[in-house]
């Protein structure tokens, strides 16, 4: 067999390692940084990275701030400047809280610092880097098992090795897919014990791109290579012959390519229009304003979006309010449920092995955000410490969808008509990320009564298995094996999605809070007492400890879960509080000693509530890939530390089981689910009694653009 | 003390019988109907009811038809010419279910017949009134135990009746209530064993309306007043003695007149502007076509809102594909959770007891539902046979939120950027019912991707109880007894909400339908098998019987509810489905021997599968009101028929609990609830892959209005 030629190996390995971690990323020379140009970005919204100054304690690091810290890190460890070490991640190494909350508009920054998490002679490393001083003030060592976050030239070093094995070249070949036509991903390794450990390893999976832009669903499968990354060598090789690779016909789905007709009547152009333009101000880059909210907002390496500092004005005296300190998704966990070869280890845990800020590609205007969206750009740091921009990587807008904040409709008073009903306008802050095949859109929405909800929404491919079957007829026993057949050859495999949200509650102020278990008793009446049976009471009940805050949700033994301010008591007595509201829900029933589920732990529940612990940002630890486990929000809340008027974290996971069908298939529908932050006694009462209805008089008037 | 004034009693005695049952009612002289003039409503959309003609088997009854049916009435029974019998409901007797299938447009309607429910002589009556023969065809005289919904004159007349007792003017007067303020309620009686038989009795219980609109916030507590509508006397007077009467000050709800301000920056006017008009057709008054949807929408006097035979468009061929055949709010249940004198009956059914109907007052345009809304009116039957219309009781309106229906990210071809998304519009037909206290919106809305979503939202006023107590740390241990206080003097009664649905699912046909509970089952993998020692496998059980599918959701113990068609295979052979997919919901815990939960038990699972049967059509039976709980879903479904591959229907309960807090006070912000029906394995592929993005040449030009 020819081997195949190297210069076009590079060109479509290349486009692998775009794919997987840097997408919007391009480098330039040395001593600067470049803005990928975007195609659909406004120009408008685009700001000098360059030239920009933090504001605020939270602000991210900016692109002079990240070009400093490569060039302490260099005189730190003579590695940053040859390459041998490289930075994986990097991010403001956030000021105390407290001196957060007492910084005002106009006072001096506390110091600047950049946390950096680096490999460096095969150690990983947790850095502090202190700007003001130019020092490294802090350097651990292997503080836990686990590697870094995966950087692209990890991802590009592992796309590569496959091809010096004869075999895997062979396998290739045998199953007729042109190199040229060659796409392989990089599932992460897991960790499945002490055979795997001391080296970073990684799997290598094929496609073929014959045909389609949506290669994901053409498997190569019965291929599957382990390989180190570290060492740049192939570790093992199954191939366990060939199965058809699924056909191409009807996978596109670029816009102008799939070219079949669509069954349905023509849509009238629709649209959320505010002629006066959006009602909210983003000041200093970050800090936004919006009816009775302000909250701080950044684009976040690993975490994609963070929310911070969250403040809502009193309905009485239009003071600010804490609600939430710091809000994100902590991790995501993505377990398959498939135990064969080529598939055990797919249990990916997306923001602490890939990162969710540099997946998340930049949005697409009226598409992705509706028109008078306002964008925000991602600064992150590449792994030699370059800074780069990701554009329009977040969108801010406001949403009127037709529905109601409240309403009531009387006729008490004879020739007074009461109708009264108010429209809901809420403020979205979004980001999509596609962590490979999968796309997750993260919203977080503001009420003016209150309400913050936090939705994510599952969309893009599925990460489907080759079958020989084409019909399920021919499946006999085997069907339900993997998953559901949802086109010929193609196996939807049966996966969930766990998303764990770290929402750092300051109900009032960051030291008061405790965690109210509202229990829905039910009662039975005294014979006699009553010509009912029985009722539900509620009691309620302080969580002492974080053994206390392990929360699985029960339809039949429901509760309600306040964050109280035992502190800051209402006109009539009650603690300010916040409930927290799940939506529709799923959870994780792998059992607990199965590796995934080790790792993946913070599943275990769905809600906890720990002590405050600056370090414990990161459900699934700080160092996930290949981590052991020993660094999850379940061994912190096993050491059920006092939870009851502290500063407390409250931890909610948000799953889906999928169960994929045809209507999966070839990109997916989006799915939603959310949860809800909602105040429970905070205001004294309906804060938003005094809000005006629309009236004709205001709104827009309109033409059909091709008219005007 | 002086005897109240009649005259300025009836004047608003008046007031609370529009309030619970008549609303836009107004009656004009004997041979004719009215409409109530609505202020707000758009003129351009009023329809000349009094020529209507039917088009569609399903179409509701026109006005001339209900003149048809009272006149046939006068002959059947000379109780409806004189008064004494009364008609408690009235609609379409909807033909046999393949009659309507076969039907096409063009061809002759089946014959027209109503359903009657009546009074007459104390008996309740079932009748079957055919209009083309002039005969009354079927006269069920108290076919299950329970009398129909109540009318207007009912509720007129029991609000009268305490004022014929001293007792109770004295109580009033004593209270230092002015008659002038008195404003008073009926609630419903229940059902509690054998003393209460044999009559209709109904409870009464009186509010101040002194210096607010919002009487709800101002209960008189203690004095509870049951009384026989029948026989128009007072049963029993219970008073408990005096309970401050809470303040009115805070609780006014009118713009304009609550004159609080609201702390919170200007929001500039947004629209979903659609200078084109909407894209969905309304057919003959009735069948909505748009994109790739059609359905017939209907008011109802008891469900308020019905979608029948709505069919989606095969996403390959085009054909229409009938998914739901029928689909409505079949009852509410609304248990409140005090066990004590004057609120231990408050269990409401307000479908019904009431009707969703009448109370679903005119929708308020720009604010109950955006421009470009289309109003559909109700036409209804007074309890003396004359029509009544109910103007702009539904509204249809396209959606388009910024959301997003499907996308991905994707860069692996160099050079080439994909970044393909899809706005998601949608179709909403929505209702707004205030019965009483509570307002219910229900939405059902449609997307192009096959999804259904109904949604029920609640707002309006909390049913409270007066207390003596203005501070929750005067309340000591009695604190959680019938709920929390939510202001001086107010306590929010816990209770929760149950929605049943009846969704007749009839997918690719009435006749060939199953359930199949799609289990996710968690293996354990044998030692040495896998590094992997657990993961969930899919096992699919098709529901025999009735009692195979009295379905209670556990999120341990994860099922998917699939509605297929066995005979209707796709391309790769899954049977065509349809799943219902919970949101977040609340569960009954009443005791199933507890009276409210035996006329309510319908609400003991979530999920129920029935074999069709015409008369199954209201989850609490047909004859709701005092009702023993003989003729509900769960007795028939406890008779256990088979729903293998047969025409079944599915029925889901979305439930509340609801603990009431400060911000419910004076009136609720919305909390809403929903449920999906989504396609499984219905269409081949996702059916929406082709559907353009939004491009901004197609998007409207719009200005404020003020410089237009």
């Amino acid at each position: 067999m020819a081997e195949p030629s190297f210069a076009r190996l590079s060109l479509f390995l290349f486009s692998f390692l775009l794919l997987f971690a840097t997408y919007s990323w391009v480098f330039g020379p040395d001593s600067s940084f470049h803005v990928r140009k975007t195609l659909r970005s406004d120009p408008k919204l685009r700001v000098d990275h360059s030239s920009q100054q933090p504001h605020h304690p939270l602000d991210p690091l900016t692109v002079q701030e990240i070009e400093r810290v490569r060039t302490i890190l260099s005189g730190h460890d003579p590695g940053f400047g040859s390459g041998s070490a490289t930075i994986h991640s990097m991010a403001l190494d956030e000021p105390e809280k407290l001196r957060v909350i007492q910084w005002k508009k106009g006072n001096r920054l506390p110091s600047r610092r950049a946390e950096v998490v680096a490999l460096s002679g095969g150690q990983s490393h947790v850095m502090t880097v202190d700007l003001d001083s130019g020092r490294v003030v802090s350097d651990l060592v292997n503080p836990t098992c686990g590697y870094p976050i995966l950087t692209m030239d990890d991802i590009f070093a592992a796309s590569q090795i496959p091809f010096k094995s004869i075999e895997f070249n062979r396998s290739i070949e045998a199953r007729g897919v042109k190199f040229s036509d060659l796409a392989c991903i990089t599932p992460f390794a897991g960790w499945f014990g002490s055979a795997e450990e001391g080296h970073r390893i990684i799997r290598v999976q094929c496609y073929t791109l014959q045909d389609t832009s949506n290669y994901f669903m053409r498997p190569i499968e019965g291929l599957y290579v382990t390989v180190d990354i570290d060492n740049l060598e192939v570790i093992k090789i199954v191939d366990k012959g060939q199965v058809p690779i699924p056909k191409a016909a009807g996978t596109e789905y670029r816009f102008g390519i799939h070219n079949k007709p669509v069954h349905m009547d023509h849509i009238n152009p629709i649209s959320m229009e505010q002629p006066d333009g959006p009602s909210f101000r983003v000041e200093d880059g970050h800090m936004v304003k919006w009816a009775n909210w302000a909250f701080h907002i950044k684009a976040d390496q690993r975490a994609g979006m963070i929310i911070s500092q969250a403040t809502v004005r009193d309905s009485e005296t239009g003071e600010p309010r804490s609600v939430m300190y710091k809000g994100f998704p902590s991790e995501l966990f993505v377990p398959y449920m498939d135990p064969e070869e080529g598939w055990y280890y797919k249990a990916y845990m997306d923001a602490g092995e890939l990162g969710l800020g540099p997946t998340a590609m930049s949005l697409v205007p009226l598409n992705d955000c509706p028109r008078n969206a306002y964008y925000i750009d991602g600064v992150f740091s590449s792994p030699d410490g370059k800074a780069i921009v990701q554009p329009n990587m977040i969108c801010l807008f406001e949403r009127y969808a037709g529905d109601v904040s409240w309403r009531h409709s009387e006729i008490l008073i004879p020739n007074v008509d009461i109708r009264e009903s108010r429209p809901k306008v809420t403020l979205v802050a979004r980001m999509a990320t596609s962590v490979g095949n999968y796309d997750y859109i993260f919203d977080w929405e503001f009420q003016t009564d209150g309400l913050i909800r936090a939705t994510v929404a599952a969309s893009g491919m599925l990460m489907v298995k080759g079958s020989p079957y084409e019909n399920v007829d021919d499946l006999g026993d085997k069907e339900d094996d993997a998953g559901p057949l949802i086109s010929e050859n193609v196996i939807g495999v049966v996966h969930d999605h766990f998303i764990t949200f770290h929402l750092d509650m300051d109900v009032d102020g960051p030291m008061n809070n405790s965690l109210v278990k509202v229990h829905l008793e039910k009662q039975r009446v005294p014979t006699g007492k009553s010509p009912r049976k029985s009722y539900l009471k509620v009691k309620k009940y302080v969580a002492k400890t974080e053994k206390d805050a392990q929360i699985k949700l029960s339809l039949y033994d429901p509760y309600e879960f306040h964050i109280v301010n035992p502190d800051r008591k209402s006109r009539i007595g009650n603690p300010a509080g916040y409930r927290i509201i799940p939506g529709g829900n799923a959870a994780s029933l792998l059992d607990h000693d199965d590796p995934p589920q080790i790792r993946g732990a913070f599943s275990n529940n769905q809600i906890w509530v720990t002590q405050y612990n600056r370090s414990e940002q990161y459900a699934g630890g700080v160092l996930v890939y290949q981590s052991h486990g020993d660094d999850t929000l379940q061994v912190w809340s096993d050491r059920d530390h006092s939870i009851e008027n502290k500063d407390i974290v409250l931890w909610y996971t948000l799953g889906f089981h999928h169960v994929p069908c045809q209507e999966d298939y070839p990109v997916m529908p989006t799915v939603a689910a959310s949860f809800e932050l909602k105040p429970a006694n905070f205001f004294e009462s309906n804060p938003i009694l005094g809000a005006a209805p629309f009236f004709d008089k205001d709104l827009p008037v309109c033409k059909p653009f091709a008219s005007s």
